[in-house]
């Protein structure tokens, strides 16, 4: 079930040639690998992006994808490398977290420690596993090795709470984890924790401003108007109307957002 | 003539892992797709500049190459989504106009528009058809489904008039329509409508700022100096020899530049 | 030994077309090329940066693999246009320095001006010959042409001198030649560079700040803490774990670091 294609997700930015390098690591083990870039701005260290962002697309690749992820502030320490086998696809990264949404617990099937060091750039930098590991290793898989070449089996690895909205005086406290290129204010409400309001009286409050029910589109709103709505996260986000809520709202990652129900007639 | 090669044009940036989702759509249909960035930077929502770039590209792609589009502000909205044939490729996007210039008018063979839901990805969200439509589709185009399998014939599309330079009191009235990364200062003239100029002697007055003839290349200044040439757009630019018109003059996109005959001899 | 494999680096970045025009250029030449961005985000016409992000780069890239290099103050000058083959590579670019480090002169086999003209595109224009001349040569090359082909030898080409640290009062002074994403001040001081040193007990002064000794890595650090430690150039870096070195402390590209012995015991 190995397919050709490799997908890169890291903090790395494009401005220096890390994800070239990667690439060429890749390429060098299996020179028919197809490499994808999913983004490589997830912000310097942040996990929890990291893993948001990997979960939001892996169900858009085909089986067999091999998807090296790496958001890495231990590298060089004891953290350990990991390979995760989902029933679809193999992940690759650090222990941190970062795999943990997108191959959730109940989909795994297999998890590995990367120590099998002849699979390895030598000698192994203290600085680059992104090159020296985690490229290496996706290389070598996508070239045909055996995962169980990798090295040993893992019983667990680092877990991810993705934060769920939280009860308090009978409204539902959330909070924006994500902001999109078009400061479209992504939350953590998906359609289950909101399944209790009635969808066209429930409003949200985010600092001073209200928001009213939930549209089906952003065209559902006039031009400048600010709306809820489900977005391809599969989460609730707050958006401007060809504008930007971020903007307009004068948002930020972590801030609340408050569910109630209108009680207005 | 389907070629294997697809190219994208959005105004997602790079930052969120939206292109890469676009990219898993296609290779899950077309597993020998190959997938080439044209730019994610477009202006968000800038329709008449992500024509502009889509347009300076095309013609150096082979026959057979499918085009993918998206800058689309009415996402959600009754729009309709095209596929457009021309002579050598196939453009898919929102019918805005952003596809009315590269696909020009006397090229067209055939429009369509895209209604054949069985080719989309499932369900469709409201918020992301780059994804769900045009990648879906892109993605059976190059995996061989044939262009009537799309949807019905259309008659017209919406068009987008590229801003032609207007005469005014005897002098000739241009605009900066795109900046580049450099600073030069890409105007709507182009080589014939500066035809009646003689070219040694035309001059360009941007703002306070005065720009004599028309150099052959950046080379052709001195270091720091302020010129006039026809760029790899096909379109005359205002530059300056390593450094930047856009700073240097404090002009912005929509800055009026005014061609006039020089008269001092 | 050609591979499919072409490299691009270059200074134009990804906010305009520019990239993925000379992508379709090669395509055209080339259907079965595999392209890679090495990095795109050069600071404008900052050749020294381009020749080490390069070199940084080539070591990982298979046999066979057509390096373009494109950084070019120059354009349309009579500077020439280069293909350099070492025994591993072929590196395509201007002939200002910009190749010299990644194709070390011990390592070079072969030097060529491209003045063949019919394997261009035609018309050649005069500020853009990262497609024209460079991305047209690849395709061909990486089509089977061979480099005998692109030109006439050349002995000689425009060197670029790596600015080695300097003996200055009894200690050796280095400078800031690169800072990374993560805020990394990477260095002149290459391993043999503090070879006099003894590595637990040399310490670098940067403006009025001392880092002391050299760790392994990162993760040896304090969280927030500064330290040195040879990165993945091959150079000496400074870094701070989990933070930015150069806001830390307010670092430049340029900057001055000082090595010296550490005199308290």
């Amino acid at each position: 079930m190995p397919s050709r294609i490799v997908t890169l997700l890291t903090d790395f930015g494009l401005a220096d040639p890390y994800v070239g390098i990667m690439k060429g690591v890749i390429l060098s083990r299996a020179p028919e690998a197809v490499i994808l870039d999913l983004t490589h701005e997830v912000p310097p260290q942040q996990i929890m992006l990291g893993a948001l962002a990997l979960r939001s697309a892996v169900e858009f690749f085909p089986p067999g994808t091999i998807h090296v992820a790496v958001v890495d502030p231990g590298v060089g320490s004891q953290r350990h490398a990991l390979a995760v086998a989902t029933r679809r696809h193999v992940f690759l990264g650090p222990d941190n977290g970062l795999l943990a949404l997108a191959a959730a617990p109940n989909e795994r099937q297999e998890i590995r420690r990367l120590e099998n060091a002849r699979l390895f750039c030598q000698p192994v930098s203290a600085t680059f596993h992104g090159r020296d590991i985690f490229a290496a290793v996706a290389g070598h898989l996508a070239a045909g090795t055996a995962l169980a070449e990798v090295g040993p089996r893992s019983d667990t690895m680092v877990e991810l709470e993705f934060p769920a909205p939280q009860r308090r005086d009978g409204e539902l406290v959330g909070t924006i984890v994500y902001i999109d290129r078009f400061g479209n204010l992504v939350t953590n409400f998906d359609v289950p924790s909101l399944a209790a309001f009635d969808k066209g009286r429930v409003c949200f409050r985010l600092k001073n401003s209200w928001v009213y029910g939930i549209v089906p589109t952003y065209a559902s709103l006039p031009v400048g108007g600010v709306g809820a709505l489900f977005g391809s996260w599969g989460l609730l986000e707050i958006a401007v109307r060809n504008g930007s809520a971020a903007t307009v709202l004068e948002a930020r990652i972590g801030d609340e957002v408050v569910a109630t129900q209108e009680k207005r007639r």
